[in-house]
C-alpha cells in the first residue's frame, strides 16, 4: 500500500533548471491540483498541530497561502499573509532580509497578531529559510504566545540548510524531505 | 440576530486613498484573520457550489487563494493558480489583458486544467472584471465542461461594472456587495 508520504512524493515536480540555471525547483502546484493530495496535506498538517491552540496561521506570500488557508480553517483559526512590501493597504509591520543577491523585505499587518495569538508560520517550500527567518522575527515583535513553524517540503540535496538558518527556539515540521 | 452577511460586512475594512487617491480599497484581511468569518464565508461559498460538480478552483493571484483553497478542499477539488507572467515553472497559457494604464497578463500550467473538469474561477473582489475575465478567456482554451465564477466582493459603489465587463455566459455569484 502506498503511503501518504509516497503519494506526496509522486505528486511533487521537479523543474530543472527554474528560476535559474542549475536550480531543481521544486513545484508543489501539482499537488495543489489533486483533490487527494490537498486531502492527505490537510489531514496531515491537522494531525500535527490540532493539539497546540494555534489562533492565526501566518502564511508566506505567495505559494504558503494554499496549505496555510486550508490549515487555518481547519484548525478554526484565522489566517495572515505575510506580503512582499507595498501590497498591505492598512499599517504594516516590515523586516528586511539578506538574499543571494541585495535585500528583500516582508511585511504583515500591524493588527494582523494580538498578544493572546498562538501562530503557526508556514510555507511551501524551506531552501535557505531567509524569508521564513524573517517573519518569524516581524511576528515575534507583535508578541504572540508562541510561534510554531511548518514547510511541506524541505530540501536538503542542493546543500542546503534551511534549518539549521533558522535556528534554535522554534518547532518545525514538514511534511517531506527531499 | 446578525445575519452572516452583516457579520462579513462588519468585518471588511475599507482603506482610503490605497493604492492612490481617490481609491476606496476594500481590504479583505480583516475578513480573513477572523477565524467566523472564514467559516461564515466557507460555508455559504459550500451551500452555492456543492451540487455544481466541480473538480478544479482556480483562484487569482494573490488574495483569490485564501478562499479558493479552503473550497477546493471543502469541494474535494484540486487547486489551481492563475499567476502573473513568468511566476509558474512548466509550461503555461498565457492572457494578456488591458489594464488602465498598458497591458497585463495571466497565466496558467498548461496541465491545470482537463477536459473533463468543472471549473470555478474565483477572485476576492470584483471591481473591474479585466483579470477575471482573461482568467476565464484563458480556461476556456483547455476546454474544461464548465464554468463557474465567484466573488467575496462585489463592487458598484466606485462607477464600477465589473459583471457586465464580464458578460453573459457564465454564472456569477458574490458574497457580499458594496
Amino acid at each position: 500500500m502506498e503511503t501518504n508520504a509516497q503519494y506526496l512524493l509522486d505528486h511533487l515536480r521537479s523543474i530543472p533548471d527554474f528560476p535559474k540555471k542549475g536550480i531543481n525547483f521544486r513545484d508543489v502546484t501539482t499537488l495543489f491540483k489533486d483533490a487527494k493530495a490537498l486531502e492527505i496535506m490537510e489531514e496531515e498538517l491537522y494531525q500535527l498541530y490540532k493539539d497546540k491552540g494555534i489562533t492565526k496561521v501566518v502564511g508566506l506570500e505567495t505559494r504558503g497561502y494554499i496549505m496555510g488557508a486550508i490549515l487555518a480553517r481547519r484548525l478554526n483559526a484565522g489566517f495572515v499573509m505575510a506580503r512582499k512590501p507595498g501590497k498591505l493597504p492598512a499599517t504594516t509591520v516590515k523586516e528586511k532580509f539578506t538574499k543571494e543577491y541585495g535585500t528583500d523585505a516582508i511585511e504583515i499587518h500591524l493588527d494582523a497578531i494580538e498578544p493572546h495569538d498562538v501562530v503557526l508560520l508556514h510555507d511551501d517550500l524551506l531552501a535557505t529559510g531567509g524569508t521564513i527567518k524573517a517573519a518569524w522575527t516581524l511576528v515575534k515583535k507583535l508578541n504572540p504566545k508562541k510561534c510554531y513553524m511548518n514547510f511541506l517540503v524541505e530540501i536538503r540535496d542542493e546543500g542546503l540548510h534551511g534549518r539549521e538558518a533558522i535556528g534554535e527556539g522554534i518547532e518545525i515540521t514538514t511534511l517531506l524531505t527531499v
